[in-house]
């Protein structure tokens, strides 16, 4: 195992009607007026909006509304909110919906406590030294950014996706209810399980030293998603199914499973991430198209690692069939496997293998990733 | 999954020489003046009383020594401590041991800031309120206690050994580093095994809601046991079998698997923990002796969880199959699986008995561990 410091601040409360509690965790931190931001205008059709409002009254708490944010969120909304937050002067943000929410989020948080534009937090141009606190009602399992500090935000204008994380962007307490989770549509219930496994796996294929103890915790996760994810399709009222799915998750990306490991890289989320940026594919979608593609290229660097994964995971003896039994399984669950059901085309590819060759460097795997190799990857993948 | 909060502020730091930074740890909390905890003279004799010196003494922090903590500790070495803290005014107490150590030194940090009889907190007379920080250096991985906010302290004169826990009692930081680990003799080394696994099964077979996630986690810690007992017992100087024991055994009592389980109980622990206050063998020791007793009486409420027991960890079909793996397993890697092994003869069953009797309501199971089934348990140990 690799040195290593684990330090997780945040407060998971999990379970049925814990977000009716959130007025009373923002008043044990003091806070007097939240910016509350969200996506779309269903958690007012659903209730979830009055609830929340409530409970923030019944602390006095006054809040200012900040909707309007979209999967694959962009720099520009940021920008906006932390208009809005300094304007109203609120001490604190609120973010109910999913990890789009809570990552415009972080990145809104941070920006309210730099004085220059918030994109150069992304870049490396300054240091996150202080953000607002950061509350979030999670309504989608899937990017772990509930229990993480990471947040990762698209420059429309660059085209570049690119991610923050400071030990002050964690969320101080974030609500986990399972059961607000039960009108999550189907595809992205099948894109989360694509993410959640994406996480997983990065750290577990590519470390050039990955302890056995947290291989084991990494298939524990992947063989739950796969168990409750068909659960789920089957029955999406199933909440035993989906507060398994969603622990799951918040364990895929809470520094759990890579503490003691060494030498691991992100390329899958590093493809991906060009695939949304230049055509906005839901995340989830973009990675288990991007998954077997890579898998099939990368699997001879670390043999034995997708032995086991086919072993453990498929109960299959080699590497290929375990590769190949991850995509039919995508196929089966209904997430796309192939660049064309993304509408992408091989006239698209040169345009997007220059947007990866961009990411790779910040990735710090330019070296692995070359153009003959990215390009050899998502040909896999047309 | 049912309902729960999950809160953890420790940090760990893990690795090979960690130790080495305790007293940045310490000046980042603003420390100046610490207790150093600790328990045999040993840490002086093999330099890392020296070491945890200096890097004090780099940082400007004062120490006040306090040694001679025993294994299963004493309420009056607590006390006795609590008056050396006050006496040099000391504003933080640093543990340097095993869970011994740590556990007494959670229990000096709250008594410190009570004002009357720190075993108060233990009875539930008082609650605790404060703490002063604590911090530890680990030389022992078992009990769990460095990334939790248990202690477990007996009282010698009522013979019993209870518990306290807060939000005030986690340590702020704990240093893990596994290379301080090997001199664990080869009996403290199984003994361990046995307390990890024994807080890992606890709630796996007694929990009426056992989420398979959950289940699968502990699997995960007692298989990375197993397989690096077996490889420490060949070889103590095996650093990366050291570590995934280590770690397994902070994971398997910081609150991670017993999370969205409901309506367990510790079982085991409560009649070990009249073994050792009565006869003060080592807990792992004790543990190793009641946990096949125990499962032998107990099974038949759980069979379906036994089954999968005895599947996942020993790959075999039945319930019986799988304790006696376990049991073998023990007297394989030569800890106690017999009360005879510990010296407790069956004319001291009446009053261990009544002991652990007095035990069960504290732990909340009077109900079910009646007299009756407590000797049909015991027997069982004979």
């Amino acid at each position: 195992m690799d040195n290593f410091t684990l330090f997780n601040p945040t407060t998971i409360d999990f379970g049925t009607g814990k977000e009716q509690q959130i007025g009373q965790h923002l008043a044990a931190h003091s806070v007097k007026k939240v910016l509350l931001t969200y996506g779309s205008e269903r958690i007012k059709r659903d209730g979830l909006f009055a609830t929340v409002a409530q409970s923030l009254a019944a602390q006095g708490i006054s809040f200012v509304e900040f909707g309007g944010i979209v999967s694959n969120p962009v720099i520009s909304t940021v920008r906006e909110a932390i208009l809005v937050a300094r304007t109203h002067q609120v001490d604190a943000v609120l973010a109910v919906g999913g990890g789009s929410v809570l990552d415009s989020s972080k990145a809104i948080a941070a920006g309210v406590r730099y004085e220059g534009d918030v994109w150069d937090l992304f870049i490396g141009k300054a240091a996150i030294t202080a953000a607002l606190p950061i509350f979030s009602i999670l309504t989608l399992a899937a990017t772990g950014s509930e229990m993480n500090n990471g947040a990762v935000v698209t420059n429309e204008l660059t085209k570049e996706k690119f991610a923050i994380g400071s030990p002050h962007t964690f969320p101080k307490v974030s609500i986990v209810n399972p059961a607000l989770m039960q009108t999550v549509s189907r595809d992205y219930l099948v894109y989360s399980a694509a993410d959640i496994i994406a996480h997983s796996i990065e750290g577990y294929f590519t470390a050039k030293l990955q302890p056995r103890f947290q291989s084991r915790l990494v298939e524990a996760i992947i063989k739950t998603v796969i168990e409750t994810t068909e659960t789920l399709l089957a029955d999406p009222a199933d909440y035993e199914a989906r507060a398994q799915f969603a622990w799951a998750s918040t364990q895929a990306l809470n520094g759990l499973i890579y503490s003691g490991t060494a030498g691991f890289s992100y390329p899958n989320h590093m493809i991906e991430h060009s695939l949304s940026a230049l055509f906005n594919v839901p995340h989830g979608a973009g990675l288990s198209v991007v998954m077997p593609a890579w898998m099939k290229w990368y699997h001879s660097h670390n043999p034995q690692q997708f032995q086991r994964f086919a072993r453990e995971i498929f109960g299959l003896e080699s590497a290929e069939q375990g590769i190949t039994a991850l995509e039919n399984w995508f196929d089966k669950i209904g997430t796309p496997t192939r660049l064309s059901q993304l509408g992408i085309t091989e006239t698209e590819l040169p345009a997007t293998i220059d947007n990866v060759l961009g990411n790779a460097k910040w990735f710090g795997i330019a070296d692995i990733y070359t153009r003959d190799v990215v390009t050899r990857i998502l040909k896999n993948a047309l």
